[in-house]
């Protein structure tokens, strides 16, 4: 149980390698209501804001303590009204199915527009559905990270835009991608972008965030299903007192503004392959791993196929 | 910013002051479907059952990402049906009242029985109380985080006993006492006990955990009135695949596992004070602190009174 002895890379979506300067930022212990502390948390919110090219006139940056999924849900339950709304949830694969159970156990009124896990959303199809019925609020999956296929969102937004009403909310879960893959909240078309600590920014878990339009936000008083997931709650008392409501991971919080400095330092941008067979594993290539790294473990991958009697047309593998 | 020149001791009641090897603990990534990350999550939940005094059979120790709070309102939200439930919230302070908010919010229904923040729950009152009325649940707060008042929560059980049903459900927020004051679960009157990783077994914040007696928790599927904060789904999950159903945070976790470690080791006790005050201010006294520590901050205590001409009639200080 000596975890000194098995620091492995890892290769999975998520907590991921992460640099040995994000984790000895963690060796500090500050009070959530430390100014030194405070001030770490307004320069993480604006950083998001830059990072998704979001004005802070229009958008704030929430932070919620727990995963990435809670920050999903609780952008559904803040977001959705308990009456008269009707969500339109675009999915191909795992995690836009998970948006699903959210609003069923929520009881959030909603249709679904589903394709195959090993395909793209297909924008004419979306077009039709938003043509059919107006939705109060459509939600797609960036990057399925279950698959790794990245979703046209810029299209889905403009279609929002064009059939849905002035007030439709377009909710882009972009836990794989944020950090990752460019993306920009100028036009004003998303509403919501959800991520996480532990993905592209490369921290380590322990909170997640929305970039929430700001106005939208402010009209979801007393929507809520729940206090914790509360994010109209969350930014009102963030904005009043510039502390959490509820102990915040402190550590992991010390250990993101690192991560954004490192960022900021390598203008790294890492793009998630994408795959198309149904019967695979997946292999991260998010966190700190390099062109080295992915040789090393494909040359792993050569060598338990011969093992393993598999034929694979392996090139470039010594 | 550099958080490097300003590590005080926190005198505040979580996130605390750690030991270094505590924080040298995250400086680790492991994956959360590891074997070794696994291990230690069973070990873990092990561990709080033997500190709870409490019985593998009768009890199992689920983890919950988030802050404290969540897994009160998880505990809620999972241990409540949605028709036929009528809760008894005893309340004396902020935390007490936190669980008033939770069920109006999950649409609960609830009676309080309320004290001043500056007294114990009185024992008399709960028995009329719990004679006046057949009650689903009752929820009390052990030690409030607020004031430091610490409730009798044996007589409390053993009232809820006499008074209730067989499946009265006796709910307790033990977040500021477990791990310091000595609790026993052996003779089954206590159904969830809550607390978290960031309080006295001196963690990181980041997930906190919930002792359910088992025959309890497995009556509780569908309960829940979110996916994130259901606590029977992540028991199942847990218990068929070893593993957690979202991200945990893995480091707060591995951190967690050398806290007991180093409890077990010190057998350190530690007891929380009263205050008996209305205008006052919090000291608190977990955490990695030792007498010199007090023995500091009462001197600084002192000399700030003295510099506000405070006349306070402190004695035992240079």
């Amino acid at each position: 149980m000596d975890v000194k002895e098995i620091d492995s890379k890892l290769f999975t979506p998520g907590p991921l390698t992460t640099s040995m300067t994000v984790k000895q930022a963690m060796l500090h212990d500050l009070g959530s209501r430390d100014t030194v502390f405070i001030n770490i948390v307004a320069h993480i919110r604006q950083k998001l804001l830059e990072i998704a090219d979001a004005s802070s006139d229009d958008y704030t940056a929430v932070l919620i303590q727990g995963s990435g999924t809670y920050a999903v849900e609780a952008t559904f339950s803040t977001s959705v009204p308990q009456k008269n709304a009707k969500v339109l949830i675009i999915e191909n694969g795992a995690y836009g199915q998970r948006m699903i159970k959210m609003c069923d156990i929520l009881h959030i009124d909603y249709d679904t527009l589903s394709f195959s896990e090993t395909e793209q959303v297909n924008c004419k199809s979306v077009e039709e559905k938003l043509k059919s019925t107006k939705y109060t609020h459509v939600a797609v999956v960036h990057c399925e990270t279950s698959s790794g296929i990245l979703n046209p969102i810029e299209q889905i937004a403009a279609l929002v835009q064009q059939y849905g009403s002035d007030n439709t909310a377009f909710i882009v879960d972009s836990m794989s991608a944020f950090g990752a893959i460019p993306v920009s909240l100028k036009n004003g078309l998303i509403t919501f972008l959800i991520s996480s600590a532990n993905k592209c920014i490369e921290g380590i878990p322990g909170f997640a965030f929305v970039i929430c339009k700001r106005a939208y936000l402010l009209k979801c008083q007393g929507n809520s299903r729940s206090l914790a997931l509360d994010l109209y709650d969350q930014y009102q008392y963030m904005e009043k007192s510039r502390q959490f409501r509820f102990t915040p991971p402190t550590h992991a919080i010390i250990a993101f503004k690192q991560a954004l400095d490192e960022l900021e330092e390598e203008g790294q941008l890492i793009y998630p392959g994408k795959t198309t067979v149904t019967d695979c594993f997946r292999i991260g290539n998010i966190g700190r791993l390099y062109s080295t790294d992915m040789e090393i473990l494909a040359k792993c991958i050569k060598d338990v196929c011969v093992e393993m009697n598999i034929d694979l047309p392996l090139k470039n593998v010594d």
